[in-house]
């Protein structure tokens, strides 16, 4: 195993045991849940021997959600549930306890295993032994949320939601398509990220169930871009608006929103199969051209460093960063790779993007983008667009509310 | 993205442009893959702001196979290949080129992306930015290609090498099971391993076809045993063998079998399905007493350390410990949780355990296990296999020679 930095789960479970006592949770009063353990503020310990126990904490609490744009990291699995229950308290509940849940784990804790054995343990426990691993749970919520009549909550629609148009190179799956609630989980430690979904479903029985799950994975060393399975950098433009500023301008709902959309921002999700066999067959001319930048540089085409500014008439016409840069709009791509089955008649293998991104109106930045992609992309021989989705992630959340409460309580 | 230690491949590739030329491969001469670079020997840079360049790095060559009794990486692919040409020497050409991929990639090398861009490029690029993450491929050969006619090979076919008997709770889908060939890749990033996997498939066209892949992730600390989905330690039992000589006894396999098998060993797989969400709905005191364990600590029922030594008869008669001890064999555990799709009709999410172990006799260590393990285990409740296969790994490489020539030219 790499080696980790921080205090794991467990070795905190010991401190906080010989300090007499769990600790109080800071979102105190919500939900169901018993008694947890938290590792973080005064708790944290002293011992030299142990690394920073915040490093690898990415506070739950903040003005916007995290995992948006927190620097990505390594896992991710997306989620997206389809509310069951028609009760709106009921959807309370699970709402507050996801919160809790949430919040302690993003601090590296866990909820303590029983105070009975009697009793199932209220934590499933894979993660005792792990680091925070800089766990983010980012939560959206879809049309249909807000279109289901037991709620009362159309009038709350934020102005830009809706379901992606269909496009007309879509073979889109349903039942991988859509949901009323999405949860994105992050985490630099694949364990970790499943042991939060796994628990957010868990505390979801009854009231609400997952309809579908996509898990991916983004490789990359500090402060380079990652590689999609092309072998091509993915991701390369987030950096023309790294600033708070460029976020306003980009990411962030702004006040033309409902009051709990200002200051969230849209996810917008397509699952992308890539051909990979028919890529790998292909020459490294074509690739560069299909891209319009260079493999190993990733630097456009008349440019020599990745981040160079560059004359997009100097890349191919159908080119993939041509297109996207021609409709003089600006996401904050924020993709994974996935691997799966092997097709048993060509025995080619089921790989690529989990395409996410964020953007504070779709319809201005991120349809129009698509649109271009699907009509004109070099790329589309070899991808197919399998899954799509959009959300509406609130803005973030003061310790002592729940998720989705400046909704349901707007 | 994690720090991660070394240099990466690009890096090297600029140093060795940069001393004028690539560097010659140790096993120069093999298949038909142009010129690579690689990172080691005397092409490490000197420069003190690098790591250490042989950091993650696992040699390729070596007495035994690496992946067997190396530490557990984070990452898994295990893929099943079935042979498809009826050639020898095609089969050993793209052995040849295996082996090449192989030595070049563990350490940390790239294959050169093309002296043409008329080509398609000889690496499919997406480790560029990526450090050697431990890579480790280990390859064994399953008892149908021992018995396939073409080669006329079933003269070398070790004593123990069967495929696992059917086993009176088996559930088994035949599309993932067995193979002709498997490969064990292991590193500890997903995107290295998921690279050397598909370079693989890719040099194996026309020869070979994939036949099953699967992928795994073992969270761990370094030094801790890494937790299962059921969240209990898993593979305690191996540091019972943690020597030399102790994986001598039980791992390795000895003299009384062909020579190509001597210092080699038997990859036992069973891909084991968890019900996850039956388990998070039992208490802890049934889940401690399934395993006779306890859940946090991992000792077992009657001792107070993950290590100590227990007795057996101190634990409830059908708990897993109990059971796996009663044979008095031990096996070499490496292990992968898995996560996979949603079932539509139920929400529940497909997971469980690549369960794979190494041993130099499987009739005596590992198939008495499963077989008391399937009558009586208080775990069947809540697992169920679903994919099997058995593959003799031979014994390691040394440069110059290439995968299989043991068995090949014997």
């Amino acid at each position: 195993m790499e080696s980790r930095p921080g205090m794991s789960r467990k070795e905190f479970l010991k401190l906080s045991a010989a300090a007499g006592a769990g600790l109080a949770l800071g979102a105190s009063g919500l939900g169901a849940i018993v008694e947890m353990t938290k590792l973080s503020g005064s708790a944290a310990p002293s011992s030299p021997s142990s690394a920073d126990p915040k490093d690898g904490i990415v506070p739950f609490y903040d003005k916007h959600q995290a995992g948006i744009v927190t620097p990505q990291q390594t896992y991710l699995y997306l989620a997206a549930f389809r509310v069951t229950t028609q009760s709106k308290s009921d959807l309370i509940l699970m709402l507050k306890d996801w919160t809790k849940f949430c919040d302690l784990s993003a601090a590296g804790g866990t909820m303590k295993l029983s105070d009975s054995a009697l009793v199932p343990p209220t934590d499933t426990g894979e993660t005792l032994d792990l680091p925070p691993a800089r766990l983010t749970v980012t939560f959206g919520f879809g049309p249909s949320f807000f279109g289901n009549g037991a709620f009362g909550l159309s009038k709350l629609t934020p102005r830009h939601l809706q379901d992606i148009p269909r496009m007309p190179r879509d073979n889109l799956d349903s039942s991988i398509s859509g949901g009323d609630i999405c949860a994105q989980v992050c985490a630099d430690d694949q364990q970790v990220a499943f042991h939060a979904v796994r628990n957010l479903i868990r505390l979801s029985t009854g009231k609400a169930s997952l309809k579908w799950m996509q898990e991916g994975f983004a490789s990359g060393t500090p402060g380079k871009t990652p590689r999609n399975l092309f072998g091509f950098k993915d991701g390369t433009a987030n950096q023309l608006h790294d600033s708070p500023a460029g976020y306003d301008q980009v990411v962030w709902a702004g006040s033309d929103e409902p009051e709990w959309m200002q200051g969230g921002s849209y996810l917008a999700y397509r699952k992308i199969q890539m051909k990979i066999e028919s890529w790998d067959r292909t020459s490294l001319a074509d690739q560069e051209a299909t891209f319009g930048r260079k493999k190993v540089s990733g630097a456009a085409f008349g440019v020599s460093g990745e981040f160079d500014t560059f004359d997009a008439a100097k890349l191919p016409t159908d080119s993939h960063v041509r297109l996207a840069k021609q409709t003089g709009q600006l996401i904050h791509r924020r993709a994974y790779s996935y691997t799966d089955k092997v097709d048993p008649r060509t025995g080619n293998v089921d790989a690529g993007l989990l395409f996410i991104s964020y953007q504070r109106n779709p319809d201005q930045q991120f349809l129009p983008m698509l649109r271009l992609m699907q009509s004109s992309d070099a790329l589309n021989s070899y991808v197919a667009h399998v899954g799509s989705a959009m959300f509406a992630c609130p803005a973030g959340l003061s310790a002592g509310r729940y998720i989705g409460q400046s909704i349901l309580e707007a």
